[in-house]
């Protein structure tokens, strides 16, 4: 990992670092990592196709399929509705990609495809509560505005519309929104305007933009980004099958210093990071500065919610010998159980959870006395 | 297409034709279709791991799963259960892949990826009826004792075994054999021995060679070879849902002439080939040697059998012009329809059931008089 090259989006006053620019896809740079709320300028963009542009006196939201009552709101019926608002982390699944070791294909994600907002909508529960969800229904599915023919085999031939599926157990949580704001303000285009859903727990790739449906169907959804992309290897009485990815796997994520940043010795650095999880939380936070060998509690510096991830911080005396020393962060969740050293390759190249080392240089750069 | 430099397998006397050497995958030379039966040594190969050495003693076939008394059948006792016959014509999904344009990944099939045998075995029914299987139960799942890391991603890392899953429904049918002989004989080593599952009117995936296990399993199974691989899109309500390749599509091929054949002018030529289906049966049968301007009528040399392919002939005047002329063929089944014109791509690079051409070369090739 490096960030050597990395060309960012001067657009953007935050800098985003450009991972692709059609259709784009922007990471924030994670040594930027400030307050709870990440900043909307800086927080990262995930895009399989170009955004659509939407003009909300058009709109309709259509929840329709295995429901008694289908629906198609205007954007202006579906703001009346009674709204809420949530705090939630959002991780791209495959956020810290560019750690893999043997490198893998796919925009090569740093540390920075995650973010922490404050999200407005309607509960998707009361929607479907107004649709009459029917009880043979088993999920819901998602379809954006946003389309194309995607890039990986298998695919279909033909342009399609983004979709995801999320089973009712889920849709019927309170947790679930259907947005239209982000840290109080209408979402901008790239974020999904006017209509995203908001899944807590869930890598990001749940969370689908430019919501135009939410379609109930009584079989499991096998569509492409549920089979083909963001799918994982499970086993079934020993057998591979696959599955699609759905929460958020425990994390933590060292924000500061970054990779080969060089810091002085013998005096006190502040590491500075966060930690998160899907269904769970980040319970305890440890860190490492000897690649592993000893550990030592850090502190968190928010409180324990559940979908929103917590800021740690862990004062570092520098060592006096100059030299390269690897940092590590391991959260646990409030079971015990804590990041796996290793990444899992049934989750291919998503699901980077497990711990990532951060290599610094500790020199002394005042010149020798001569 | 082309047969130039092709490779054969001259350690059998028929010559197939090599596509892989490891794991083993031969094609039948289609030009020397003859009888009805297809010989064992002409009968196409597909592997997709070495084939496996099994010791008859050691063997146990094991029905388990959701079935109320579990079974683990020596090699003896299945062979001491009532038997029967089936002719079945298998093809690899694959089959024809040569003819994609533009070209794709795989192994090269021309046409001879297909053929013709005689089966012996246990009807699978038997057996899933001496098991007790669930009313719960929606498939069963074949597993082969062959296994490795799939070539395609999305791919497990690690070696699996070869499984794929067949629908209770069709499972139920009386034409389901778990066979121990092919034309007589037992099964050799790269046909499956001792036993393989045979699935008339499925293409060749599902008929599961080095047999060790049937699961009764109440989910679909969501495999590797039925995900990643032996897959398709389907449209649900306008959505792309993948799922796993079943039965095979109506399909002729020419045999004779072969791609690129010289032929004499002004002679009678017999047009050789055959036609098959899945689940229904080739009724009709026409040749063009316009390259689709005209047809005619040509003749059938079997007779409908379902699950086994008819032989055909079409006599046919060679024209006094000498040039290229393209033949084609088209089958129609019991209800009309017939083969596409175009290669369906949401079958991606299987199910090559349209109309493939063959063009020849008439050309007198007497000495010109001086």
């Amino acid at each position: 990992m490096s960030s050597v090259g990395i060309e960012r989006d001067h657009s953007s006053p935050a800098g985003l670092i450009i991972r692709q620019k059609e259709p784009t896809n922007l990471e924030m740079p994670f040594d930027q990592l400030g307050s709870y709320l990440t900043p909307t300028e800086l927080f990262y963009i995930r895009s399989h196709f170009q955004a659509p542009q939407i003009d909300t006196s058009n709109y309709r939201l259509r929840i329709d399929g295995a429901v008694t009552r289908p629906l198609a709101l205007s954007y202006e019926e579906l703001r009346k509705m009674p709204s809420e608002t949530r705090i939630a982390t959002l991780e791209c699944a495959g956020n810290g990609r560019v750690f893999l070791v043997p490198q893998v294909r796919g925009a090569q994600w740093e540390l920075g495809a995650v973010g922490n907002a404050e999200w407005r909508g309607v509960p998707l529960r009361a929607l479907l509560e107004r649709a009459g969800l029917e009880d043979a229904a088993c999920e819901v599915v998602f379809e954006g505005a946003d389309h194309g023919v995607p890039a990986e085999e298998p695919k279909p031939p033909l342009p399609i519309s983004y979709a995801r599926s999320l089973s009712c157990a889920k849709a019927l949580q309170p947790e679930v929104l259907i947005a239209y704001e982000m840290n109080g303000r209408d979402l901008s285009r790239d974020h999904g305007f006017p209509v995203r859903a908001i899944v807590p727990g869930h890598y990001g790739m749940a969370s689908v933009k430019w919501l135009t449906r939410i379609q109930a169907v009584r079989q499991p959804f096998q569509g492409y980004w549920q089979t083909s992309d963001y799918g994982y290897w499970d086993f079934l009485d020993g057998k591979p099958v696959r599955r699609p990815l759905t929460e958020m796997k425990l994390k933590s994520a060292i924000a500061r210093p970054s990779v080969y940043e060089t810091l002085l010795p013998d005096r006190m650095y502040t590491v500075f990071g966060a930690a998160w999880a899907g269904e769970t939380v980040a319970a305890e936070i440890a860190v490492s500065t000897d690649g592993g060998k000893t550990w030592a509690e850090a502190q968190f510096l928010d409180p324990a919610h559940r979908y929103a991830w917590r800021r740690w911080k862990f004062d570092w005396p520098t060592p006096k010998e100059p030299g390269r020393y690897t940092l590590l962060a391991r959260a646990k969740d409030a079971d015990g159980a804590a990041q796996p050293d290793e990444h899992d390759w049934n989750y291919g190249t998503y699901v980077i959870s497990h711990l990532l080392p951060i290599e610094v240089i500790v020199e002394d750069l005042a010149c020798p006395e001569t």
